[in-house]
């Protein structure tokens, strides 16, 4: 029998699933519990994070980083590296001055089941922690390797990527926004740290030039795609299953590209650019790229 | 005539000045304007950066790394890193949910003169730009030292560092601390970043563990008694000249050194931590570490 069309393949979601565990397990040690007094930061910390994520990006680490060869141990902790600047940015996303969105994935948000104050330094202090871990001599044994690391992280995070895409977004809800600044607003908010996710493996694999071009325009494309999804999902999708309210971004007023260009344009360029992703994947020799492939089929049908 | 003993000495003064329009010549560059959508961002940046500050810490930076000959550029860029990453604590610091503080300097905080969704942002992007600034070429052409400064910083910074240490002041609002966890929250918020100050002109100079040691050493006494003597400013100093409230502390219930141990066993401790910091660096050839020791002096007797 066929896999159902909206759900990831049972071969893609079985190594989704062991992705997600052992990022998790690595989560779960690095943010140990102690005695000490600012423990209640760790622990907000801790429910931020350990919340039952899909890892989507530390997946897409991990297999470009099987492209060329990397070991595991070093793919996982930049996984983990992302993982935490992921969820930085969802506790902040939260916040009543910014989102101010009450549940998480069926769970109160951090600064709901803490408080505000809290929420804030937790966040402050995973950002903090995934250079922290990106730096560590664990993560690879060349300083050259993990210094691009950082530097790349923290160009696609800052100020001119995640959190300029997140002021975009906000200043989204004022102000009607051309399609040329929706684009932009999507690339900064999410397109960076997805290319990220994607070239980190190249950065590790110490890959030629022409097949870190082949998975950032894969990125592009996955990214952009991955969003669009995002927004029809918040039209489209079942609160119960995702965990939070439908229709949210558009009472918010949020500029996205379903209020920009409609659901049926916005469902066709999609596909278009998840074909399109995948024909960037072609460069690499058979059968090494495959979760990457599926990976794009999924972001396509997805429902949460 | 001797100088006042409340300011620092003519000579200090007039390095520490030259020190700070150096820094905020190249912060200004670093935070340039730009027809970016996302320009709010950055004007809310420059902002929270371009306050006014003493530039205290790069001061240390800079003078720090001239030990050991290590060229000016480089000491200044690191000097810069470490004042974007101090400039977002203080505007998180600031925010409704953690002190609440309407000015800074004597003038509206970044949240009140933009918003609290923008002065979150603006933290979180300095924070990143930070690890960008030291991961670039540019600060130093090794990449080992670039990604050890990376490295010391984020631990500095984090969960176990200045993050953790502002859990700590908000959570002393509530519980009663001893002497050993006021202690405790002091060297994470305040005295581990003033070490790696203190520390970074040896990992730049790579100067030799003992040398290394010393500024540690220094830095740590040196840390200690600025956070003393900021407790005693709150409750002795001018608030027209500090621009902000005397007695907020006091009134917000924090946990201080000067609660717990009372003015004048503060001040006495202040001032020995202070010899002490400067008996550390004698180890140093004669004159090149002047500038260090008449700072501990400033330390004492600063007004603001």
């Amino acid at each position: 029998m066929a896999p159902s069309p909206r759900q990831a393949s049972p071969e893609l979601q079985q190594v989704m699933d062991e992705c997600r565990e052992k990022i998790n397990k690595t989560l779960e040690k690095m943010l140990t519990k102690g005695d000490w007094a600012e423990a209640p930061l760790w622990d907000a910390m801790r429910y931020g994070v350990l919340n039952g994520g899909k890892r989507l990006r530390p997946f897409l680490v991990m297999q470009g980083a099987k492209i060329f060869g990397v070991d595991e141990y070093r793919a996982r902790r930049v996984g983990v590296a992302v993982e935490l600047l992921h969820s930085y940015s969802l506790i902040h996303d939260d916040l009543p001055a910014m989102d101010d969105a009450d549940t998480r994935r069926g769970k109160p948000s951090v600064h709901k089941a803490y408080d505000e104050a809290t929420a804030i330094l937790a966040g402050d202090a995973l950002l903090t922690l995934a250079f922290e871990v990106l730096s560590a001599p664990e993560t690879h044994e060349d300083p050259r390797v993990r210094i691009e690391l950082v530097s790349e992280l923290a160009s696609a995070a800052g100020g001119h990527g995640m959190v300029g895409g997140q002021m975009l977004d906000l200043l989204g809800e004022q102000e009607e926004f051309d399609i040329g600044t929706i684009s932009r607003l999507q690339r900064l908010k999410t397109g960076k740290l997805i290319a990220f996710c994607c070239e980190a493996g190249a950065i590790l694999g110490k890959a030629n030039p022409a097949h870190r071009q082949a998975l950032r325009n894969y990125a592009h494309d996955l990214g952009m795609a991955f969003q669009m999804t995002d927004d029809l999902l918040d039209i489209t999708g079942n609160p119960a299953e995702m965990g939070k309210d439908a229709g949210k971004d558009e009472d918010a007023g949020k500029a996205t590209f379903v209020s920009a260009m409609g659901v049926e344009a916005a469902q066709s360029r999609a596909q278009m650019l998840c074909q399109q992703a995948k024909s960037h994947l072609k460069i690499f020799d058979y059968g090494r790229a495959d979760m990457l492939h599926h990976v794009a089929d999924y972001v396509l049908q997805r429902r949460v």
